[in-house]
Formats: C-alpha cells, sequence, structure tokens
C-alpha cells in the first residue's frame, strides 16, 4: 500500500513470494548450513530483474543467524568463519600481494550507525608494515596487504563518502574494496541477525544515512565488496508495514471483514494521498532502533572484523 | 485506542484537553517568554489529579523552543537562561554553602539516551576544590557546592541507577539532586525542541530507558529536580498514534467515512485483540528517534549544562 | 638520590635487593610459570616489613609477561587464565551467592589512565539478570553475582573515587571487592607487561591519578583485591633515575670516574638540593607514557577482563 | 649536549639566543597584543636559515597565552580572534567561492594527540550546504566554503595521512588546506599555552606521532596553514635537557664546580656514548604529558575551532 524501504535483497525478493509473483531474471538459492545459520543466495542476472527489484544486478548473499545477538563466542566464531568465506569467493583471483582497502561507512557518533567505524577498529592493518619492512616482517606472509578508512558522514566532513574514497583509492591503488555499513531493513525481526554480502557495492539511497553517491566498480575502477547489517527500520516503513497488516488483518477477520473491505476497495490514488496524510513528514528523517543497540553493534562489529581478519589472512 | 507513552505531563494534558475533559486537581498557566521560548506550567495538586494524569503530584514546567535545534548560539544562551530561572525557583532555600549533586542518568552509548551523562561532562565542578582550599579559592564564593556523576545503565552496571545514586547520596548528603535524563515523548514534533523540569523527580517507567525505580524526595530523602528533554517517541506509541490518526481520518473522509464508522463501532476489547495482533512483541524494546540526534544531543546537553552552570554560580 | 615512586611492589623490592639489603618481615617467591610468563609473590608479613617497604601488609603477586603487547590471542588467554587463577586464591572461601563488585577507576579520557573504565566495558555482569529471574537464568548458574562501576576522577564528579564506592557498597552489600587500576611504575620496562595483583586494596598515592583515600577492607569493611598495570611513570622519576644511572656510570668508567667520585662526594642536604634545583615543579604534574599506549591499553583491559570474566565464572 | 627536539620555531631560535649566536635569513618580531598575549614572528628568509633553523623556509607565528588553561571564556573569545587575524593573513587572496579543508592530523585515542581531531569536530562545515543549496542558504552568505577530515593514523590506516589528504585534495580539489596538529615541545612550560601558525605547512618529523610525509604546498599543489599547539614533550628531550641543566648547574655552583669542569672536559664522542648509555632507547616512543591533558586538550580544541570558524565566516 505505501512505499516501503529495505536495503536487503533477501526482503525484495520475499515481497514478490507474498504475491506468487516470480521474477525473470532473479534466481535463489538457500542453504541450511548448520542448525544456526541459513543462508540465501539472490542472483540478479538481467537488468529486467535488476529493474523489478530495484537493485543493481550481481550477488546478494545474505547470512542469518538468528542468535547472532547472544554473548557465545564459538556461536560468534562460526559466523566470522562462514562470513569469510563468502567473501573469498568475491575476492578477485590474484595470487599475490593482493592488497584490500576497508572502508567502514556510517556515522561513529550515532549508535546503530557505527558499525562501519568499529568494525575498521579491529581490522588487523599490515600496509604501512609491508610497505616498511616487507612483507616478511608479518607473522604469515600469507596476509594480504590491508588498509582501511572511516570516511565520516556528510554533516562531518562536507564531502559525499564516495568523494573521500576516491580520492583514496586513486592515490593508492588497492586490488579490492571492502565496504562496511549499517543498513535499513523492512523487518523489525530481522535487525542484528543478518548480513548481506554483495559484489555490486554501495548504492544510491542505501544505508542507515541513504548514501547519495555509488561507490561500486564503476565509480571507482576495482571491484568493491559490501558487507551491511540492518541496525534500523525506516520510521516511515515501520508505520506503513504496521498499516497494511491492519489491512490484511481486516480481511481476514470476521469483525472487521467489511472494514477491510472498504480499504481495500480504495484505488491507488486514494492510497497514496492518505498515506501522505497520515505519516508525518517528520518521519522521513526518523529510524526505528532496539534499545539496546549498543551491545547488538558492539557484537556485530567483532563478528565482522573477525571474518574480515580471517577472510583476508 | 492503543496504550500510548509519554514523560511529558505537557502532553499528558493535552489527551484531556483533546477530548475537551476538564481534570480537577490539576491547574495549567500558559507563557510566551518571548518571540522563540513558549513555557507551560502543569500543577498537579491533588492526589486525584495524580491519578488521573499517571504522574505524581508535583510541578511540571515545559520550556518549548521551536528553533532549539538551530546553531544560533545567543538563542541557545536565551534558553540556558530561562532554565537556569526555573531551577532558581525550585531550588530549596538556603542561604550559604548549599551543595548539589548533579546527576547524568541514561547510555553514554546510545546515542539518544546519552543526554544526561553529555550534560554531566560540562558541568563545573567545584566540591572538591570547597574542600580542599574552601570557598574562596573559587573565582566566585558564592558558587554552590557541585558533584557530579554519571551512574551508568543496568545492563552494564548490574545496579538500578537508584542503588547507586542513593548510595552516593548517603555518603556525601548533598543538599540538592539534580537528575538529568533523555525522555520519551508521544509526538516527533516535540523530539529536541522541548525541555521538562519538574521537582517530582524520576519516577519509574521514565526515560529512555525506563527506569524501574524511583529517585524523588521520598525514596533519596533531599529534594529531587527531574530535568528532562524528549530524545525518542516508543516504536508502538508511534504506530498506535498513527493508527488513531487513519481512524480519526476515515471518520472524517467523505470516500473512507464507511471505513472509520465499522472500526469505531469496534467495542474496547475488540480494538485491544487487533492492537495486540498488529503491534509486533519486538517494537516494544524499540525506539524512533532522528538521523542527526548526534548534533541535536550535542547542543542540547550544552544548553542543559549551561543553564545549570547559570543557576549554580 | 632523589625519590623516585613506584606502585609495583616488587620494583620497591628491587631497590633493596640493588643494594643487598635484606628486608625483615619480606618474603619473595619466583614462579616461572612458562617460557613466557614469570610470577613473584611478595609477602609483607610484618609492621616493620610494611614500613620499610611503604607498603601495607599483605600479598602482591606480579605477572610479567614480557610478549602482552603482542596480538597474538592464545598468548593472552594464558595470562587471563594465570590472573583468574590469582585472583581464585585471593577470593573468601564462600560456597555459594558470592556477589562481587568490580570498580574500574580512572579517567576514561586521559588514555594510559583509561585501563579500570576500559576493563569494566568487557565485564560479564550478571547481578540484575540474577535478582530479576534467579541464577538459573544464566546459561552457567555457578556464575558469581556480579555488579560493576566506574566512579570516574575527582575533576568530573568533584567527589573522592572512594566516597561514592563505599556509598555504593553500603547500599549493594557485595562480598568482595576488585579495584582495576592503572599504575605508574618506576622502569619504562615493565610498562604495559607487568599486572600486580594485590589484596591490600588501593592505596593513598598509588595509581595515575594519585588516589588521595584507601580503599580496602578497612575502610569499605569488605576485602578489597586491586588488579594493577603499570602504564606511565612519574616524569619526575624517569629524570632523576636517568640522573642516578648517569653518576653509576660515572663511578664505573674510567673516564668518568672523577666526576663520579666527585658527586658521590656530595652529601645528602647537598644532592637534595641539587635535585629540587634541577627537577622542574611542572614535572610533578606530569607523566611519561608510550605513544602507541592506545593498542597497549585496549588489549590489556581485554586480558584482564577475561581474566574476571574466568575467575568469576 | 644530546640531541633535542622541538616543533615550536620559537624554540629552534630561542638555542641560538642563549648562545648569543645570530642566524643570518632569520628575522624576528615581537608583540605584546594584550596582558595576556604575546606573539613572535619568525620569518626564515633564506636557504641557509632553513638549514640553520632546521626547519623550511616560511613565516612561523607563535601565540603564547599564559593563562589559556583557565576556564574564562571572554579569555578563550580573545585568543580566538587572534588566531583568526593570523590566519587571515595567510590566506590566499580570492575575493569569493573559497573553499577549505581543513584536516584533522592526529590519533583521536591519545588524548595528548587527538588535539587536531576535536578540532574539526566543532568546525562549522557549509560545503554539502553550498553544493546541495547554494551559498544563499547559509545565513551568511559570505562564509567560505569549508570541509574537513579526520585522516587517523598510520597504525590506524595502514596509509600516510598524507596519502589520504592528497587524494581528498586531488577529487575535491580545494583552494586552501588548514591543518591542526598536536606538537612536541622542548620545554614543558609551553606545553598547552602556545599556538603556532606557519604558511609551511606539515613537514616530515614534526607532530606528537612523527608524520614522515611531508604534507605543503608543494606535496599537495594547493596553500597549507599549519596550526598546532605543542602537548607533549619527548621523553628523550626531557631527560637530556635535565641533564644540560646539571652540567650547567655544576658549572655554576662553587660545590659542584670541579664535576661540571670534569663533565664539560669531555669531548663530543665521549659525551654521545655517554648519552647512548643512559637513554634508555625505549625512551624514544615515549612522550611527557600533564595529567590534566583531557581538559588542556577539550579547552584548546574548542578555542581553535572558534578560531577557524571566525577566520572562515
Amino acid at each position: 500500500m505505501f512505499q516501503v524501504r529495505t536495503d536487503l535483497a533477501l526482503e525484495s525478493k520475499e515481497k514478490f513470494d507474498k504475491d506468487n509473483v516470480e521474477i525473470k531474471g532473479v534466481r535463489v538459492e538457500e542453504e541450511q548450513v548448520s542448525q544456526e545459520i541459513h543462508i540465501t543466495r539472490v542472483y540478479i542476472d538481467t537488468e529486467n530483474g535488476a529493474r523489478t527489484m530495484g537493485k543493481p544486478r550481481g550477488s546478494y548473499i545474505t547470512l542469518e543467524a538468528m542468535n547472532m545477538l547472544e554473548e557465545d563466542e564459538s556461536y560468534h566464531r562460526e559466523v566470522s568463519e562462514e562470513l569469510a568465506k563468502i567473501v573469498r569467493t568475491m575476492m578477485p583471483k590474484k595470487k599475490q600481494d593482493m592488497s584490500v582497502l576497508i572502508v567502514g561507512l556510517g556515522n561513529r557518533k550515532v549508535t546503530p550507525d557505527a558499525l562501519g567505524p568499529n568494525v575498521v577498529d579491529n581490522i588487523m592493518i599490515t600496509r604501512h608494515i609491508v610497505r616498511e619492512f616487507g612483507k616478511y616482517a608479518l607473522e604469515n606472509p600469507k596476509v594480504k596487504i590491508v588498509s582501511a578508512i572511516v570516511p565520516g558522514v556528510m554533516a562531518q566532513t562536507g564531502m559525499e563518502s564516495s568523494e573521500i574514497i576516491s580520492g583514496v583509492i586513486a592515490e593508492t591503488k588497492p586490488d579490492l574494496v571492502v565496504v562496511v555499513d549499517a543498513l535499513a531493513a523492512r523487518s523489525v525481526r530481522r535487525l542484528n541477525r543478518t548480513i548481506q554480502i554483495t559484489d555490486t557495492g554501495i548504492n544510491p539511497g542505501s544505508g542507515v544515512g541513504n548514501h547519495r553517491h555509488a561507490i561500486n566498480k564503476e565509480s571507482v575502477g576495482v571491484p568493491v565488496i559490501a558487507i551491511g547489517i540492518p541496525t534500523v527500520v525506516d520510521a516511515a516503513t515501520i508505520v506503513s508495514d504496521t498499516m497494511n497488516e491492519l489491512i490484511t488483518e481486516m480481511n481476514r477477520s470476521q469483525t472487521l471483514n467489511h472494514v477491510g473491505n472498504a480499504l481495500s476497495g480504495l484505488d491507488d490514488i486514494e492510497k497514496h494521498e492518505l498515506a501522505r496524510e497520515l505519516l508525518s513528514p517528520n518521519l522521513n528523517a526518523m529510524f526505528v532502533t532496539p534499545k539496546d543497540i549498543d551491545e547488538a553493534v558492539k557484537r556485530l562489529s567483532y563478528t565482522v572484523s573477525e571474518g574480515l581478519n580471517l577472510a583476508f589472512s
């Protein structure tokens, strides 16, 4: 009924599944890796599929782990290892001396948007050591040449993240860029429990702070893997989703059936008018997040850093 | 229709105004202090008024300043001065050597809940100087004896804030306690634009993190002034409020009139059942906050610190 | 020659060893736990020993681990396990439901003094869960009832840390207090490589910020274990130590022998006069610390938190 | 006798003054701006002067304000205004639409090195607003187009600060770069009381973390103003300086005269040998800083941000 937003390809796909619509040019594979970890691979193969899904062509791999919020360390290790495996499959094949720039997008001072910066805090940085002493100075000489940056957000820098990153890439010429970012999901159930890894990079309108410019192979000239975890739901999305459920419920319920019918009878223009009137314009600049978001972001950022440290060592 | 929550006495009162209900034992005074600042004083005089309002007896003074988010320094100064005036009227009358303990409630690591801790960061602390060198060591010997503490939240300490504060009060015996906290409002329009000052202290269920124990004169033995700024709306509140507006809209609109009638025709039990089904249980532990909450909390915490520094010097 | 300061009993003892002086009432035991970890136990048994050492009677156990700055995780785990063992030997024997308050002393905003607060950030807090749901709500019901507090420093609170802690102890009645603090060593070689565990608590004049009041069994009424890591050397200490080495060197060296003799010939009053003239009074409020203190404190605080989490689970 | 280090041109000059040596190609002007503020202008005019001073040709303006640590706000305002005046004289003359990139060098997580990052936190950023809405969206349309970045340090990024900044400059093409950095002084008396403003940018070996690459007009292609405040003294400097004073004292003193003579009698090789033996190699990676460095850096960073905000509005 109302427009909703999600950064997860999985959720975009589910919308169509619900309506039993099959999308040409989009393939889905499911895998239950262990009792706890479920992986869904969404491949958008054609331009047509991309248009329908509202996301660029490429692979979107979603790792769902319902207990990712628990403190169990061995469990987090398992998630990190699966993440590392997926990242390795997306890495360019270059036998040696591969260099990687890891970018922590987002705002360190807004808790649910601090995921990217926090991940960078725990990355094993090696580029300066290799350049100074050679790779045999490292305990493990197979380690990739890793650098990292936290560009900050536009209100702090006056610059698009994409401008800063393009400049740093042009100057330091990494073979691969990995961008870590907090995402917006459609469903509160997915918050802090889902990791999306994609080879399509960052695209306009994604992220907690709604990036305005792309950071992908086309825009920066090297492959870009984006790793994201949904930590917020847009406030407008949560409200409109609840309304949709209200209508669904009305259609189902005995008591409310006549109400639902009436609402369903509205045409699209009437529906949009209703939406516009109800959704406070203030909601556009608001998000919904859990009260314990500090603990969640702290734990998740360790899990992702460890996954990246494994992938690049 | 659904239960909503607000920490602002002003909003509790408005609910009744909307329904044209007058509440016995509650008085309201309005004052337009300047073009920008509006003050509303809600006095709950009787136990009956307290029950109806769902808030303890006492004074609730709300300072609304629609441009409190702007960067204009002189404007913030005006707000700080009004805040200082209000705090002074609530202070116990003690001619000299009054000692004040300022408590910054909330979670420093969750941006909209960091208001209290951030305010404490900019308070002029004098107690240790006066105890070491006497009050003539201070530039202005009229300054109050000020101490401050940031107790942290239960997930970090394992203790209720009220336990820590009671212990510190018993040990250091201040004449007055001022508690600063981030609040939950009902309306997104009020976020970061409203300061509530009350002589009733902190009461169970208030604050972003829902305090479970009171911090007031009864519980700690000295007068407690609470200063709060709403920085979040409960996610459940925002959803249910929008539903209420949906129904209101339906009743008003030509097209939707028959729908609204149908919904209005539900009895209270049916309404609550509907609510329970629609509102995801996850929403109870979620809040809604603006994306620029970092800048808002930074600016507001300066304004409050400056107000307290003025009040106690 | 000049006054030096150390918070490590091990270093106080070494001073006497150097001069081949045996101290009555002080026993020392050494143990090489593994290739990497060396433990020294200093027991001050008598009041006489305490006077000579300038430290209260009790056990001072020092864990030295020369590679504690390396990133090797398994190595840190070993240190944490040894730390846990030592803490367990100092714990009061109480079969069940033992409650522990962990205190992170120091200033979170001064990097080498942030050890205590950082340790608390990673402690597994259980008290609020046990009180709410009973101990069977915990995965491991043998876990101790753990609470924690970061009191801040006097310039931030206006209160002595000891006042805040006494208040919290009186209110929450733990069976044991563990205080974690950054210390001052005499030798730069010991910085960030040594953990001292003592059953004597915190005593006046110790710590980076020079605590002015004791936190020990006498002052707070329950046993107090103090865990400290030297992260700074007093600036005055480093200067005067180098001078002493200059004189020693002079005495030894062929070329400089006559100089050393001359200096050694000064009587004590002349030496103190010289010291006073040379040591800038500014140095008293200064400390020396390594440039990579941020990484050191980050790693060490994990090691200590893990040790405490092991000890209390 | 031993090698000392200072980032302040003023202190380099003083060394020669002490020895009554005049340096060709170096001019000095002094000005007592007010009772509190003293300005010294050192101009290195020739390559010869640059070699002697060990600093590149250019202007080095030092603003000394002995009470810069006090909390008096009006006093800080005066310092900010003087700083703004000096920055304006160094700015390129471009009538309109001048764009400035402000760089906060240093390590946010090491308190005395956090000056640069903290200054950036309070800069009024305008570039994104001007690009989105035009300059008339600003309250004051004369405001410069200001962007800012905190590049982090090499251990965090694996990149030289100069690499990141060069990349960002190439991408965003500012007309002027202002770099803010914490410096090392020779004398503890100067710490946190002195601001150096120079048109020579950042040069290898300067700063708390010893930058290895230049950031100046030659290296980045646009004018670079560097603003620095000494917050540390190198540990080796403080030790060797005290030794020098010891020797001076010995030469002067009756009692010690024969000692001083003996030491003075050492030839240069002997002196260096002595130095190498005495100065622990650990000291090279250590600095000396005041215990209240958190408060000092907080206050000073406000003063500098305000100065820059004034200069560019």
